[in-house]
């Protein structure tokens, strides 16, 4: 393609409103623009890229004997209330009504469409296992769209569904799409590491996420330094050591005055201890019930954790003004001892100690000397909080370390929740009805875009691995006036389209200082310079966008120079990839 | 792909509910299943050829300059604000509300999105002209959707739309596009005519409509016999021999009960005239006005050429209760004498005759010996019908046939109807700011994969064109069981699929019967058999699913002989399709 035909709007200046590194680059590299709040349009740069990773998720679902379909983004909300999700599901399922005021929704995913079409088409054990997948467009009303692609409403996913006779073939079908997703994100060249994670709305029992590692990444990934442990901060269980004194506290609970201290932090300066010795004592709505949670002053409560432990579809912080009715105090003094809830759930880790500081459930006041065994009536003790530093391995004990990561695709053994009730039944071989146990596999492929250049940038602009990169090479002509230079320039493009390689000629009548700075902005990973000097010198430079690394290559030969250089650039990003 | 493994659920009844053929084909060949009414997922056969299409579209858009790119589905309500058609246009355009209540719509169609997009980026005469185009999901909420990818809500489209800095400009843009259209629709394989159409609700002044010619089709076409003249019956003018006696009619209008008769049929036959001797009054709802028309009692009012003449945006036939208040009489017995409208409009062929029967506004009652000149307060002739068989073509005089056919494509020149509410300027070469001129180009993919099979197919199922089937080869092993003929089969499929032909292997353990019944359904243009007495002959037999014709190949230099009769059966589609 010829830059001077094609439409790539690059930008000098950042958008105002992009607060992530992948929006700033994709705005100002000429790839997206925002329609609306969290909608965006691909232009042609981008829309390439986009190509280039649904073609390598493409071939590795066929490879893994998935058959591609195309399921509508309008979706019958009668499907949806067979399952319940019509109304579970919280506002990001953007429900509406066609003219004759019948109930839609946009699909957020396709679970109940794809088990709609395989219940009324698959009779017998002869026909699973079947594995359906699709790339298509998809909708979630985000409350706070951003971050441009890696947040937004409208985006573009490859969405799988297997069907299998039992569990044995279900899991045989996880580990197959598993297989077919590492291979996915290792030809894209991304680092990533594959996570346990929790099953969320999605459901099911077992579930991994697939994070490209990048250092602006929203979830924190617990992975171990020893072993192959790994898993999302939501769901990494903590390891709780018996190394506290247990039993009961011998001085009695007694009040302290703390005016004006609410948070954590400023009880433990003014008592004069650590935050490991206080108890924040949280309140919940779950399900409509008022539920309180304990965990020790220095952690982080999980609320995946809570809520799974509860079995609740919904579960939010209680508001002020609950807060307040339940503890009979304002905000930052509840406590356990009294507090008015039926259940009250307590962090593993509060087993291990007898002397604790907490709320007193008055108004300016902290109790001390709280044993919670005797002043508390704890529901039960369970693991409620992130794990963090210091934590062991819950596999081997070894060191955990925290790094950032980006969800890019997500892989879910579903059982028979969806199934069950939408009755997705075969005939086994002794003609006996059973029910189909099912898997679903997302990929978000617009995000991957935006991932990939959290994990490669630098302050020039994106670094695209080969694979994604909209086009492989970035041939420059910086003397467009010298008859030489263009000529033997325009050669070496024909050359290259003959090889049918992804090449972008920058022939536009423009400086060189802006050449450049547009190619290292869109990144493409090879770039081929013919300039007046060089080429009177028989010679080509070239450059490794990801390394920065330059060479010369003789104009005589170029081919072959070219090809060979070529070959080193991509070996060294597979190599990057793979640290 | 092996048919043992493909996901492709033939049917051997029809569905009940389809009312076209290609619906029926497209559901028993297991391309498509319904989800909900005008909403369908394509299944694994049924996607592959609408990739097969959009390939074709895709590539010729892309030789004529156009460059692709993607914009969302959920489009905001507020650019529709910008050009009044969130008012104007009809509940076709899915309005929706997101969680915080505001205006989306599911696009019917981009010229919003795409002019808005435009204006923020090109502000130059150098960056024009642009062409952009997507393939994508619109979605019109049909208020009887039917006839199956005919007429669904849900569909894909490619649309495109040009930016030019003077009309000059645009029609050389529309020029290009109506060009790369042909080409397209040539590459599909089709039979079809590009005809004069009117601009409807998208606006502008010039159009053309792609159809594909087909017995079943929605859309009749006027033809001319002699010269290269095609138009849509909406667009079609009529020309109006002045070979009639004019002037004004000696007897004086006179009532004559007719009870009981309100057909135009039942009066004449009643009263013992022509139909042409009756003139037909409608009365017609324009942007809130009632409005009169009058046709000759043999013709049929032509609706868009009614609403072109008022330049109203809504336009409807008056309701009986509204009748009968205008007309003072029961349905059936309007007439322009004494019509109680403000406006009364009266086809150019009225012009020709002087003693007409009419309604009398009297229930019961018609009036004979009526003049219009002299009787009614005719605001003026137009042409406002259909024309129709023996109506002279108006270019050239000859005779017009009228052959039905399936709109696939339309291209508009669309002026400055968007750029201008829309403020889409740049500036000239003089530094002048000035309103750019857009065209905009349209073709239906999921709806010529209908069209393709309303053009082509036989009692026993699909005939594809080898540019859209899903797979060019049926390769039908009929003897799984013995060992040569399978491994024969085997290593011809593997031979195929070396060369990159797209090949559906038919290597189930069915009978013969079944696999040639499924075969001729599917519709593969070309299908190749091994069976066991052939093979023991040393050939295979080899069926032109179009024309029917078998031959017998050598299994000795299969792979030459097979590539000749190949060239032959594509050789004839192309013949055929230009028929």
């Amino acid at each position: 393609m010829r830059l001077s035909n094609a439409y790539i709007p690059t930008l000098k200046e950042e958008p105002a409103e992009a607060e992530v590194v992948s929006h700033k680059l994709l705005v100002r590299a000429g790839m997206i623009r925002k329609v609306t709040s969290g909608i965006y349009t691909f232009l042609p740069l981008g829309l390439r890229a986009l190509d280039k990773i649904a073609h390598v998720v493409r071939e590795e679902m066929n490879r893994a004997g998935c058959q591609e379909i195309f399921m509508p983004m309008v979706q019958p909300g009668d499907l949806w209330k067979e399952t319940g999700r019509w109304e579970y599901y919280g506002k990001e399922l953007l429900r509406l009504k066609d003219r004759h005021d019948r109930d839609y929704c946009l699909g957020p995913t396709h679970e109940e469409v794809v088990t709609s079409l395989v219940r009324g088409e698959v009779r017998s054990y002869r026909q699973l296992p079947l594995n359906l997948y699709q790339i298509q467009t998809k909708f979630r009303d985000e409350i706070r769209p951003r971050f441009g692609l890696m947040r937004c409403r409208e985006f573009i996913m490859k969405d799988a569904y297997s069907f299998d006779r039992d569990e044995a073939g279900a899991q045989k079908s996880y580990q197959t799409m598993f297989d077919a997703y590492t291979r996915a994100f290792q030809r894209l060249g991304l680092q990533f590491r594959a996570v346990e994670a929790d099953s969320g709305a999605i459901g099911g029992s077992v579930s991994h996420e697939f994070m490209v590692l990048a250092a602006t990444g929203e979830d924190t990934i617990a992975s171990c330094a020893a072993c192959e442990f790994a898993a999302n901060l939501e769901k990494a269980e903590v390891v709780v050591p018996t190394d506290h004194p247990v039993g009961l506290c011998e001085a009695e609970a007694s009040e302290v005055p703390t005016p004006g201290k609410h948070t954590v932090d400023e009880v433990a300066t003014f008592l004069g201890v650590g935050a490991d010795r206080i108890v924040k004592t949280l309140l919940y709505v779950a399900d409509g019930e008022v539920v309180g949670a304990l965990v020790r002053g220095d952690r982080e409560l999980n609320e995946t954790k809570l809520k799974n432990l509860l079995d609740v579809q919904s579960l939010e912080l209680a508001g002020s003004e609950l807060v307040e009715r339940v503890s009979q105090a304002p905000v930052g003094f509840a406590g356990p001892k009294g507090l008015q809830v039926k259940r009250l759930y307590a962090d593993l880790e509060l087993q291990n100690g007898t002397d604790w500081v907490t709320g007193a459930n008055r108004a300016e006041t902290h109790l001390v000397h709280v044993d919670l065994q005797r002043d508390a009536a704890i529901t039960a003790y369970a693991d409620l909080r992130d794990v963090t530093s210091g934590d062991p391995c819950p596999r081997c004990g070894g060191e955990l370390r925290f790094p950032q990561g980006i969800e890019v695709g997500h892989v879910f053994n579903l059982g028979t929740k969806y199934s069950a009730p939408m009755q997705a039944l075969y005939l086994d071989e002794n003609g006996k009805e059973r029910e189909m146990v099912m898997g679903c596999y997302g990929i978000g492929v617009s995000r991957i875009l935006a991932a990939a250049i959290e994990q490669n940038h630098d302050a020039s602009g994106i670094m695209f691995p080969p694979s994604i990169a909209p086009y492989e090479i970035a041939l420059l002509c910086l003397d467009t006036k010298n008859e030489e230079v263009r000529t033997k320039a325009e050669a070496f493009y024909e050359t290259l389209q003959e090889q049918g390689v992804d090449v972008l000629y920058d022939d536009r009548v423009e400086r060189p200082g802006f050449k450049f700075k547009d190619a290292d902005l869109m990144g493409l990973p090879l770039q081929v310079v013919f300039g007046g000097k060089g080429v009177a010198r028989g010679i080509v430079e070239v450059k490794d966008r990801r390394t920065g690394e330059k060479a010369e290559l003789p104009l005589d030969g170029l081919a072959e120079a070219f090809a060979s250089w070529r070959d080193g650039v991509r070996a060294g990003w597979k190599v990057a990839s793979q640290q």
